[in-house]
C-alpha cells in the first residue's frame, strides 16, 4: 500500500531531504485521486456514525507542520465531511501564562475527545519539543532547579520520554491517535507565502514574522526528524505525508485516518434481551395505535 | 524522625495489621502534638509565601482512606492555616459519565494547581484502583477489546504502571506530591459512624451505602497494602498516617507537607537589576513625593 512508504513506526529515521514532498513521485493522477478521497470520506462517515454509536473509543488526529503545508485544508476538506457532532477542533497556538504554569501536556490533555468522538488537534503537545526546542525557550522557564538544571540535550530527551509513555498510556485507555506530519517543500511554501501577501483575501493568513521561521528551515527539519523518529512507535506511529499539492497530501491523509478507523473496528452496540423486546413492544404499540406498553409509562 | 516510621517509598509493603492505626504506640503526648502542630502550620505558611512567589512548582497534597478517618478533617485544620488564594481543594466523589468517557486521569488532570499553587486531592485518581478494584466496576467499562480483554490482574497491574509514570512525569514537570493514606481501625470507624447517626448536627456525613463498605473492610485493606507498595517511589512517596486520634494525624500529616515544603526550598525571585533600580527610583519618588520616574509613566 502507497501509505505505508510515508509511514513511520520507530524503527528508522526519516530523511526529510529524500522524503518526497510532492506526488509527482507516486505517478499520482490528480483527477483519480480526488474521486478517490471522495469515496474514503463516504467510508469515513459511515465508520464514524458507528464509532460515535460505539462509544468504546477515541480518537485523535493530530496535525503538524511548518507554515501554509495545509493543516488548515485538511481540517477544511478531510475533516469536514464528518458529523460535525461528534468531531472537535482544537487549534494550540502560542501558550498561555496560565498554561505556561503547568506540565507541558495539560492543556491539550483537556482536550482529550470523549469515547465516540473525534478530536482535531491543528498543533499540539509536540510544539513543547519543536518550537520550544528550535527557539530554546525552555532556557527561560520557571520550574524547579532539577528541571532546568539540565542541558537542552537531557530536558528534550526527556520530553520524548514523556510524549512516549503518554501516547502508549492513551492507547491503553482507549485512545487512538493519527499523528500527520505534513511535508511541504521550501519552494511551495514560498509560492504560498508570496499567495497569502499579493491576494488581499489571504492576507490575514500571513504575519511577517512568518519570516523568521522560515529563516530557520533547516533547523525546523532536523529537529523534526528528530522528534518522529523519538515518538513513533507501533501502536501510534507518524504520517509524513506529501504536501506540495493539497489533493494528494488530502488523500493520504483521508487513507491514514480510514486505516485507523478500521482497525478500530466500531460497532453499533447490540441491546440487551430485555430492550430487544421493549422495542418490538413499541413497534406494536405504534403499528395499532393501542396504549403504550407499560414499561414505558 | 517519627515521620520515617510511617514513610514508604516502594522498597517494603505496608502491613496494615501491624502498623499502628493509634499514636498511642508512639508514647505522643496530646498538648505537646498539638502545639508542635501549630508550629508547624506557622511554617508551612512562611514556606507557601515563598511558594506562591517563586512560581516555580505546584504542590498536590493527596488524601485517600476509608470513610470517617478524618480527611475533611486535615483540610479543615491542616490546610485551613494556608492562604486560601494559593489553595485549590477538590472533592472526587463518583465519576460522571462524561469522566468515565474519558481516560482515567483526565478528571484530575484538569485540577492540577499552576506553579505557586498547592491543590488539595481529597480522594483522587487512586479511587480507580481502589473502589474500581474492590467491586470489579472495570468489568462493565465501555472499553476497546483491547482493553476489556484482559483479566482484572492485568487491567490493574497496567493501572499501576500509569499511575508511576504519571506521577514520575509530574515530578519531572515541577510538581511535588505528597500522598497521604489515613490509617483508621475498624473500631473507631464504627465510632464515629455511631456519632454520625446519633448527633443530628452529623447526620448528613453519614449514608446507609457506608455500612456496605464497611463490610468489605478487609478487601480495602489488602487493596490498599498492594496499592500503595506498587505506587509509592522515592520521589513519590506513601505516608501510612495513624488515624484513630484527629490531632495526631493532623500533626503527622502538617510534618509530611513540612517536609515536601522544605525539600522543594521556594525563594522570593530575586529582581534583575533593572527593576532593582526602578524599585529604588519609586522609593525616592515616594519619599519626597518628587514627580514619579520616567519610566513609569
Amino acid at each position: 500500500m502507497l501509505l505505508e512508504k510515508y509511514c513511520f513506526d520507530g524503527s528508522k529515521k526519516p530523511d526529510l531531504k529524500l522524503l518526497p514532498a510532492s506526488g509527482r513521485e507516486d505517478g499520482a493522477d490528480k483527477k483519480q485521486i480526488i474521486r478517490k478521497t471522495a469515496d474514503n470520506q463516504t467510508r469515513m462517515q459511515k465508520l464514524q456514525d458507528r464509532l460515535y454509536a460505539d462509544g468504546r473509543e477515541g480518537l485523535i488526529i493530530l496535525l503538524q507542520a511548518m507554515d501554509a503545508a495545509g493543516k488548515d485544508s485538511i481540517v477544511k476538506h478531510v475533516i469536514g465531511g464528518m458529523n460535525p457532532q461528534g468531531v472537535d477542533v482544537y487549534s494550540f497556538k502560542q501558550p498561555s501564562r496560565e498554561e505556561l504554569a503547568h506540565d507541558f501536556l495539560w492543556r491539550t490533555s483537556k482536550c482529550l475527545p470523549r469515547y465516540g468522538k473525534i478530536a482535531i488537534f491543528n498543533r499540539s503537545y509536540y510544539e513543547d519539543v519543536l518550537v520550544v526546542q528550535v527557539h530554546q525557550m525552555n532556557r527561560s522557564y520557571r520550574m524547579a532547579e532539577r528541571i532546568i538544571s539540565q542541558s537542552d540535550r537531557q530536558f528534550f530527551e526527556k520530553r520524548y520520554g514523556h510524549i512516549r509513555s503518554y501516547e502508549q498510556y492513551l492507547f491503553e485507555n482507549s485512545y487512538r491517535i493519527v499523528k500527520i506530519f505534513l511535508n511541504v517543500s521550501k519552494e511551495k511554501q514560498k509560492e504560498r507565502f508570496l499567495e497569502r501577501i499579493d491576494m488581499p483575501e489571504k492576507n490575514w493568513k500571513f504575519s511577517h514574522s512568518d519570516l523568521k521561521e522560515r529563516a530557520m528551515w533547516e533547523e525546523y527539519q532536523s529537529v523534526y526528524e528528530e522528534v518522529i523518529f523519538k515518538t513513533a512507535t507501533k501502536n501510534c506511529p507518524w504520517y509524513v505525508i506529501p504536501a506540495d499539492q493539497k489533493w494528494y497530501a488530502r488523500y493520504l491523509v483521508s487513507e491514514a485516518i480510514l486505516k485507523t478507523l478500521r482497525e478500530m473496528n466500531p460497532q453499533y452496540p447490540a441491546m440487551p434481551e430485555e430492550e430487544k423486546r421493549l422495542l418490538s413492544e413499541c413497534r406494536q404499540a405504534l403499528l395499532g395505535e393501542n396504549k403504550l406498553p407499560k414499561a414505558v409509562n
